[in-house]
């Protein structure tokens, strides 16, 4: 079949012939897996993917979950979609088996996912939040609360959700209020406000699992006295029935721009408008250690944001698609050398300036669905690799690699988004045609999980400075290795990108070394924005590099189609990079200087 | 008052300080004018604005046109608003005083519409639309047409439209089908289908001009063979009063991402729903000369395109006001260097990454109202300038820098809207907060009225080799009388942004020069869109180094405003042109070496 989703073909090349995913399967954890299995896997998600969650994605933006009665209203097809999604295992890809998943490796996982964030982003944000919180008690809770908890949510059975902002305390989780009483038969009494919460209600599911950042009263501080807690909103009876209706109260809807078919959701947990029995407050139950919530949640952190990047990647590359299709298809106007009225009108794809925004689509979709499953397989690594060394180099390059994972994809696939509006003309702003969903719906992604200024921070403000630098010293081996390989095919476009990736990277070791002599730290940070900018379309570059590498003696449209792609990054994209680094590298003070009064 | 629409100080230093608007006053056409009337007008448009036109943006978006009963159902408050705004004389700003109007400048009559598209964009499309085709029948109208329609229109009793696109026909006009049959009274018959007609139905006036482009049977093929039309919906009777309904039906409604408060239609001209009598076919007369109407329309260009700016920059300065208003009054997070979790938090403004957002914003936003001001002030040149040379000078000028002040608000103004989202967080990507319409509203500009690519080939393929490039010369010689005064104040920074300015210009003659020596048109105009964007941000450093040099040697904080965006212009925007002026210099052909099956 060929759907306009992602490109399978790209998804071989990119799995197959670059990054090798067969060789996983002689590790023991992917040892029952092959090609066959991976492709199934596949072929199953497209199919799901495009007859399930495509078909109703316009409807869902159309119709937006309602509260009626006391309860949340979601159009039918979504839970019917998440019937089919978790009939067909698609909740535990990559979870293990004991758990009920496939224990496929996350890159094929990811590839999987690619195809339902491309059908329909809000759909597929029910099973990524169920299997967020899945993971977090698989990882921090006691073998009770896994075996309670888990496989009804990898089974679909039990959906959930990640509680950290609250209406006064966004990006500043130090500041959240939400507090845990503890009781005397060891579980809590949580009272407070969660603000932004998906999925925090509807009907679609037995149950939905809560994992709550809160404080226990006499705690530190700030984020350090934040603690995680499991919170049904319906406590289980001894036969694992949910059972009685547990203080989480759905307090109001959120009404976005995109993203419209997630019920996002304001909660109030203990203020009393469900009480088992008489006592006020939610019951929850710790998971891990007490004032170690927030670091638990934030080992899920690099999960979540290459999720957002993940969905940011899907809309773009589906996007794109549309556009290409569109500009195959639509006649108008004739060659800028045809003065002749009476001549036919050529498919748009012909004029230089659609060509212009068809490979600027395809070099933002396709890189950072290159990028997402580079990261999906470092995370293999990390879980799978034999040497420990190994495994702690995977961990420390994803660390590095998640801030751009996250926020390049949420910044090109969205203007990639615009682009593909742009090539359907007045067409593409109406709601007719499917492209300015894909707009509205990527704007969230530079917001949620951490701010694009947030990545930022996190990049040059911890991610370099990490563990002495180590994560760039592996980056950038990468990147020589990638460059060695280019320069060795002989071929002189390579050679010559390899050495203007070597040039980028040296100025951005510039950039570093200028920002990490600043003493103070906010102005060591004050134009980290920039740097996160420029180094994300560097680690791009090199994504291309490598994928025109793998391309090299290869020939056929597809690798054409590569190696054109990987030239139009180099020549116009790459160079952008030098502008944002002389303001990091010329210590740029015009934001630090600004007076507020002057605005 | 202070509203968040457009800040009247700024308003006050472009005109009064820096382009004198006080100085048109001594022209016979602004002789009863003064600042006192100028200031009044601003006064009343605020008010108007705030009061009729913001009250009910948002109604208007979440209500959109509805077709019932075979008539367009638009919500009241839209008729309302056009009735104050018609009482108060404001659909005719700048028409002659014997047509009723006010006969201002067009700088002054632009200010007063920032308000209104500020407020609510798709109200002010109305008064727009009928303006336009009021100017058109001015221009090239009969004296019984502009007798019988004109002043009707000035007044607000008849709305208008504007008919050149249609379903197979956008950008290329010269694809129209539309005849227009000429009859044994002079009058013609118009038979086809009109596209993307924004105000082409509605209940809210007494009749609809719609100004059509048609073919006349044996003309000409292609854009030779246009003619213009001037086809009301009602015809009028021998007391002028809309008495027949003329053969224009409404065939559809379009349903756009944004702009919904302007209803946008398919209309059918000529299919009979309506007859006069037994005749099928819309009555309708010529304007202008036959084979004539898209060089008439063309003439009304620069003026649709300069509104679009204008309701771009609108859009962009009123976003920045709501960000920075959100952004002096949200508390969270504290300083980097600060890492006591029990202080206070501080509000978001005082954040290195906020001031980056908000700084750009303005940059945005201001330097379009600029731009957009010093156009208006040139047509004002144009039409009342004592010596001829300087009449053709003005439209010279005003030519190269019109696809600028189209394209740029467009793109950048865009650029600020999606900041001033990101500066609201997930706050504004709701529906609770007005970002995310602006956002929407204006993602329409970089399509109408000329797509951004069109609106590059028109500047290097047009513009710049146009009258032996005097237009460039013309604009050269502004830059160069900018720089030398910026140099003479002597200040160290307004000295070497005038010489960044300098070496600017000069790379845009090297790219000019290269594109110019390319023989096929094709090739020579492949990379017109990195020219366009290049040129215009130049063009909006020059507009910062005007402005800044207008603000030297002044105290307070709204010129050191001025001061530091205008520094960040020239650190932050400036650099971004060389890449992109790369790619023309380097005649990069890597659009034109695509392939389509490499896609």
């Amino acid at each position: 079949m060929t759907s306009l989703l992602i490109s399978r073909r790209d998804l071989d090349f990119l799995l197959y012939e670059w990054l090798d995913v067969e060789a996983l399967t002689v590790r023991p954890r992917f040892a029952d897996h092959n090609r066959e299995t991976f492709n199934a896997a596949m072929d199953t998600s497209e199919k799901i993917a495009a007859d399930h969650f495509a078909t109703h994605n316009k409807k869902s933006d159309q119709n937006e979950p309602r509260f009626v009665n006391g309860k949340v209203e979601i159009i039918p097809e979504v839970a019917a979609a998440l019937a089919v999604f978790g009939e067909a295992g698609m909740f535990g890809l990559n979870a293990d088996f004991e758990d009920g998943g496939m224990q496929l490796p996350l890159a094929v996982a990811i590839a999987c996912r690619a195809y339902f964030n491309a059908a329909n982003v809000s759909t597929s944000g029910y099973p990524l939040l169920a299997v967020g919180a899945a993971n977090l008690i698989k990882a921090h809770g006691t073998p009770e609360q896994i075996a309670k908890y888990v496989p009804h949510m990898f089974s679909g059975r039990f959906l959930g959700t990640m509680c950290l902002s609250e209406p006064q305390a966004g990006s500043s989780l130090a500041d959240i209020t939400t507090r845990a009483e503890p009781q005397a038969d060891g579980s809590y009494r949580l009272f407070g406000r969660k603000m932004w919460i998906s999925g925090g209600d509807h009907e679609m599911s037995e149950n939905i699992i809560h994992m709550v950042l809160a404080k226990i009263p006499g705690g530190p501080p700030g984020v350090k006295g934040i603690s995680l807690f499991l919170t049904p909103k319906y406590l289980l009876d001894d036969a694992g029935k949910s059972a009685v209706r547990n203080d989480v109260a759905l307090a109001g809807l959120n009404h976005k721009m995109g993203f419209r078919g997630t019920v996002n959701t304001l909660l109030n947990f203990g203020e009393g408008a469900h009480k088992p029995g008489d006592e006020a407050g939610a019951v929850c139950w710790l998971v891990g250690e007490p004032h170690k919530g927030l670091a638990a949640m934030f080992q899920m952190m690099n999960e979540a944001r290459i999720g957002v990047g993940l969905g940011a990647m899907a809309l773009g590359y589906t996007g794109y698609l549309h556009a290409l299709d569109y500009a195959r298809t639509r006649p108008q106007g004739r060659p800028l050398t045809d003065r002749d009225p009476n001549s036919r009108q050529i498919p748009i794809i012909q004029h230089a300036d659609v060509r212009r925004m068809l490979l600027a689509q395809k070099a933002y979709a396709e890189g950072a669905l290159a990028l997402i499953l580079y990261c999906a397989r470092l995370t293999d690594d990390e879980q799978t690799e034999a040497e420990a060394e190994a495994r702690e180099d995977a961990t420390q390059l994803l660390d590095l690699l998640t801030p751009i994972a996250k926020s390049w994809p949420s910044q090109w696939c969205l203007e990639g988004n615009s682009l593909a509006i742009q090539v359907h003309g007045g067409y593409g702003y109406t709601r007719d045609y499917n492209v300015e969903q894909f707009y509205r719906d990527n704007r969230l992604n530079p917001i949620h999980e951490g701010t694009h200024g947030i990545q930022a921070i996190d990049l040059l403000g911890r991610k370099i400075p990490q563990a002495g630098g180590r994560p760039l010293s592996l980056l950038k081996a990468r990147v020589r290795g990638a460059c060695s390989r280019a320069t060795e095919t002989g071929d002189a476009f390579l050679t010559d990108a390899a050495k203007q990736l070597e040039q980028a990277f040296a100025k951005i070791d510039q950039a570093i070394a200028t920002a990490a002599a600043i003493p103070d730290r906010g102005a060591a940070l004050a134009n980290a924005t920039p740097f996160l900018e420029a180094f994300g379309h560097a680690v791009l570059a090199w994504i291309w590099l490598e994928q025109a590498a793998a391309a090299h003696g290869k020939s056929g449209d597809f690798y054409d189609g590569k190696r054109q792609a990987c030239r139009y990054f180099f020549r116009w994209e790459l160079p952008k990079i030098y502008p944002q680094l002389d303001i990091v590298i010329g210590k740029d003070e015009t934001l630090s200087s600004m007076n507020e009064a002057w605005f």
